[in-house]
């Protein structure tokens, strides 16, 4: 199993947030939508071995976390908007402490990244961190932030983690994912 | 400068395709958008030395060719809306047989892949390909397509073409760009 969590700081809990507007009104939400494709997306498949949380900091009721599994997921295409369409749908959902299955695959449930870190020791993917091409990466849980830094009370959550890079060039997080998953696939391949 | 040459085969070369069904109605424009995205964009940037071609074979005047040019470019987010919004621009000029302006860094032209394998000697991305890490790839110009593979007759124009590939699972073009591009950002900084 691999996970990813991406830190959506801006990113919206309003259920009614516009398909059209995700970048804007919808806070970045465009980005984490883009780590569900590169996270799960096979040319013809999903990687079922995959879970993608997405931590929204966004109003109006955040933190919420929103889990897509590769293993269970359905209704899922590889679109912005089909993701988009999916998180909506989560956010709707009455979210308790534990997570709660909204459509097949999809989970969400109220808390952020203090409660996901209590739960899988993260590694952060950035760009100050050890080429993962270096040495084998022991890591199975990698966390990515949006647009914007990690704040100081989330780089605390995560004090001690260990951080790794990608490459020599700072890309997006869903970008990232891809490079960490191509490495992992060579990996697994013998490459 | 790298190239990228995607091969729309049903992408609508209608301006009034909808930016709410580009996997539909539009012919899987959403590929098309997300490779833009991973050819041109860097975390706070563009890749100025990278040029997008999408050759759009749909009807209802295809096969139209509209390039992004990462030097000129200007009013692109990454989110496939603003892709696909600045493609929708480009398909509602009169286009001939040279490449015309239609938003700053964004051409159109009549024609498809014909015309461009006359101008540029592109190596193919697919999964049957030499291994990028195994030499540096010594091409600038690489073709991959979209859900469907190659014709026949995409292939005859192509005959002769060096094949790389990105790794050992079949992922998407969008997926492929970005691992190109980690490779060569890895080589250019000596890694």
């Amino acid at each position: 199993m691999i996970r990813f969590a991406v830190v959506g700081h801006l990113a919206s809990t309003d259920p009614g947030f516009s398909l059209n507007d995700m970048p804007g009104g919808a806070g970045r939400m465009d980005i984490l939508c883009r780590c569900v494709n590169t996270s799960l997306f096979l040319s013809h498949g999903l990687r079922r071995d995959v879970e993608c949380y997405l931590v929204l900091n966004g109003g109006p009721s955040g933190p919420k976390t929103v889990l897509f599994s590769g293993e269970q997921v359905r209704y899922l295409s590889p679109d912005e908007r089909s993701a988009g369409a999916l998180i909506k749908k989560a956010l709707g959902v009455p979210a308790g402490l534990a997570f709660r299955e909204s459509t097949p695959g999809v989970f969400v449930r109220k808390g952020g990244l203090l409660e996901l870190v209590k739960e899988h020791r993260f590694a952060i993917l950035d760009e100050r961190g050890n080429d993962i091409r270096s040495a084998p990466v022991p890591d199975d849980s990698f966390l990515l932030s949006d647009h914007m830094d990690l704040t100081a009370d989330e780089q605390a959550l995560l004090e001690g983690a260990p951080r790794y890079s990608v490459g020599p060039v700072t890309i997006h997080a869903d970008h990232a994912i891809t490079v960490l998953l191509n490495q992992r696939d060579r990996e697994a391949a013998g490459l």
